[in-house]
């Protein structure tokens, strides 16, 4: 670790105050930017990028030398760690963000009333967000250029491990802002380590930061959830199910449990348990579980589907609330879609769950009583995804139902005002 | 005070926690509640409101009474008192919401993916709603039926001055659920006065209130807003301008001016400080005084504005930051356009602004620039109202960027999810 990395904690107090004072004041410009403008702005700092790849990937080096000595996990160094196909993808992903319709100006509805009044509903920038993350860096980049699409300001808090990586990405992201006569504090990045920092931010800055996106795993969003005093959007967790009803087409079914558990088990979406509606697990059971088995997923199940199949371990209560994040899922029998219900309402976090039937009414009572922010029918949980929802890019999933749910991309990271036009009207 | 609707800390902590958990229960069948029951619960509550009226009166009396013996001012016995007509405007009150269109289940936007998925976005309640408010016992049934018609749980904590009359209200909205097979503590009214029952409210009774609505004056607001630990739909305060620009027809500006003030000083939409360009100091400035000053308005200005109309007391630096809710204005000269936007983002508490021109670039430049809920062109900041808006019923006005903004209606209360439909789709 560098010296210059480390702070006291008053310093950082001052220090947080003057980056969001330096926010509030480059979010008012920011606000009333041009589409245009921003959209320079964006392929000024993907063309920085590209320029100063030797410079980022010399400051990544010194990250990779520390986080060596410091003793990460191979898992975390390859988070780490950036070469010439990475630094191409995040270039990549500001063009795209780029190249999203601006969402700032839109009129969300608009009507007229008896007295000739004329209302619109337009999008406004939400104001500043601060983003806490931890090693990856290009987050460094996605969060800041989607931030700036939407018109807002962002503070950036990057893990302490990857501050050189993620100071050199923002020097890019500074130029772009710069060449496009934005100001330059539209995207800060914290420039100390301490969890002071974090602390401060979740405090909100003093009224500078209008909400708190963070981008980690459990414990980070545990400790911001706990902490902060400005909303967040946030999951904490993805527990999400994937239920089999007696109407599913087996073969569908099988496929789909694989896709949903086994093609990136690291991810929010993947599915960690499974139910198997009861009136058909002497057909259905065996097959979806085989499927899983041989794709090379561990099965804990409780002792009814052991009954059936013998090749899973026992689930405890707590596999039910367990997130593994790996190639293990848990598996139960359900009373058909009530029963997933009951099953999915008292263990799921909220975050996606999926129906595999060809029945209607089954499918509907399963949209209409389970209270999750995604709900899928015959697809896999795996499309929990602002990409794969269209939406071009995101900057997390949050499973609360202020504001944002869902996937959080750019029009998430908006407001909205009423204008109102009229010819004289008076209120009686 | 009655000795009964005392009670000790930790009691109420427990209260308050049982309250909180039983809404949360309630929120579950509540959010799948059909149309026609929530629609059918609403009429009845109306019905039982206008049949109970004496047993409302008989509690109001007493209300009064232990208010008078408490020394309440007159106009706040004013706005506790009831008769036949305030409670007939009850009942008119709760049947309008009834005939609201229901926003559950509406499909507020749908898409399809090139790999075939269709995706709607659905909306839904927001769960469980604590309203939070003074003396006037009709919020009882205005606020409990507009979390009701979206589908919401909702906690109703009132003044303790209201608390009989509230009491007697609420029997009846328990009435009307229990009539339509809803449940019960759907609408729960917080038995005890004490401002602990506050405390625990927006702490978030353990994750069991999702947002808090505080109806009443700026100490109850500073509080809520203070202390809430959950999201929060409300305003500080209305300090809301009226700019003349020099394209301004002068009769029609005059006439606003006088509209915005006088119409109604005490609510939240009224004008606090009216803006005239300087470059018609000299042709618009005293008609417009004199328009105010005749209709009974006392006018506070900088020396600039007195040097041309001197029948005006001098304004302080803390007149532009106040508001009065009063017979009075505070007035400035500004440089067009630019100046009132200075001086708007400088004091404006971001609720409701007006400009008057006829120059068009006048109005685009002071729609973006001014970072407000409500922005309004030729017509009168009185017009800041979820009635006028045409969304039938408010619970407020909410300043806030985040979730609502502006009137806080029907729609406002819900929250959406998404709800995917596939054909067997694995995401590759």
């Amino acid at each position: 670790m560098l010296n210059e990395n480390k702070n006291t904690g008053q310093d950082t107090v001052l220090l947080m105050s003057e980056i969001g004072g330096k926010a509030r004041k480059a979010a008012r410009p920011l606000a009333v930017a041009s589409a245009e403008r921003k959209h320079a702005a964006l392929v000024a700092m993907a063309s920085a990028i590209t320029r100063r790849e030797q410079e980022i990937l010399i400051a990544n080096a010194l990250d990779m030398v520390n986080g060596e000595e410091a003793g990460l996990s191979a898992a975390m160094l390859d988070r780490l760690k950036l070469d010439t196909q990475r630094i191409r993808a995040i270039a990549d992903g500001i063009r795209a963000i780029a190249d999203l319709r601006d969402p700032v100006g839109d009129v969300i509805a608009e009507w007229d009333r008896p007295n000739g009044l004329h209302i619109e509903r337009v999008r406004t920038p939400l104001g500043v967000i601060g983003v806490i993350y931890e090693s990856r860096p290009n987050v460094t980049a996605d969060a800041g250029a989607l931030c700036l699409k939407a018109g807002n300001a962002v503070i950036l808090r990057g893990g302490s491990d990857s501050l050189n990586s993620s100071r050199a990405i923002h020097a890019c992201l500074v130029e772009g802002l710069e060449a496009a006569g934005l100001p330059r504090d539209a995207i800060q990045l914290v420039p100390v380590s301490d969890r002071a920092a974090v602390g401060e931010m979740l405090k909100g800055l003093g009224g500078n930061v209008d909400v708190i996106i963070p981008r980690g795993g459990r414990s980070l969003v545990e400790r911001v959830q706990t902490e902060a005093r400005v909303p967040v959007f946030a999951h904490l967790e993805g527990i999400c199910h994937l239920y089999v009803d007696k109407s599913a087409n087996l073969d569908m079914a099988a496929k789909l449990a694989v896709n949903a558990k086994m093609r990136r088990t690291g991810i929010c979406g993947a599915a960690e348990t499974l139910l198997v509606d009861r009136a058909v697990a002497e057909t259905h059971l065996v097959p979806v579980l085989e499927a899983l088995r041989d794709a090379g997923c561990a099965i804990r199940a409780d002792d009814e589907v052991r009954s059936i199949f013998n090749d899973a371990a026992p689930a405890s209560e707590e596999d039910w609330a367990t997130e593994y994040l790996d190639a293990i899922i848990s598996v139960k029998l359900v009373d058909g879609v009530a029963g997933a219900v009951a099953h999915i309402e008292t263990y799921s976090s909220h975050h996606t769950e999926a129906i595999v039937a060809e029945d209607v009414a089954a499918v509907e009572m399963f949209f209409n009583e389970i209270d999750s922010a995604i709900l899928l029918h015959n697809a896999s949980t795996q499309f929990a995804d602002g990409g794969e929802f269209g939406m071009g890019a995101e900057i997390g999933i949050a499973t609360g139902k202020m504001h944002a749910r869902g996937p959080v991309g750019v029009e998430q990271l908006t407001s909205f005002k009423y204008r109102v036009h009229g010819a004289g009207q008076m209120r009686p």
